[in-house]
């Protein structure tokens, strides 16, 4: 069953396309991760917060890659990782046109 | 610039296809809201929560759909409800095949 990750944490930048530049190749890697359908990437320059929004084929992928991914963000200093996962109800996005199909 | 609206609140039920039962006429009028690109329905019975993940025209149109779906959460008797809205990165969304195009 597809699962949805949600990932906010603090970030004092870069943001923006000084973000793009540093972190271009992080993003090349995670397109590759196992399980992975897609990575929405957030950012907030006000709030100093950054995170991500992401898609995975199944509940196991999910997990695996918050695992990874919080060691590598606490590895970039970043103090606390807020995650969530959820299901999607693939006919109520249907009806709001949420891209899960 | 497009805005992403992240939405979680605990919740007791209805999930899945009960869920469907008691919310289809609220997802079409969301479906209906102004600057509404698209809105994901999230949902997890195990730790009692669910929420929404909208992508936003803009930052307007976005906190203002915030304020009026607080107040109706509110009125359904969810206790609390956290909301981040960031930026899109667009590039590396891309790079990670992320649907904001």
């Amino acid at each position: 069953m597809k699962t949805l990750l949600q990932v906010d944490f603090p970030f004092n930048g870069p943001f923006g396309q000084e973000m793009v530049e540093a972190m271009k190749e992080l993003a090349e890697s995670i397109a590759r991760e196992p399980g992975l359908i897609w990575k929405i990437w957030t950012e907030n320059p006000e709030t100093c917060e950054a995170g991500g929004i992401y898609l995975f084929e199944d509940d196991v992928s999910a997990r695996t890659y918050l695992e990874l991914h919080t060691a590598r963000l606490k590895s970039f200093g970043v103090p606390v990782v807020n995650a969530k996962m959820f299901q999607v109800n693939d006919v109520l996005s249907a009806i709001d046109r949420g891209p899960v199909a």
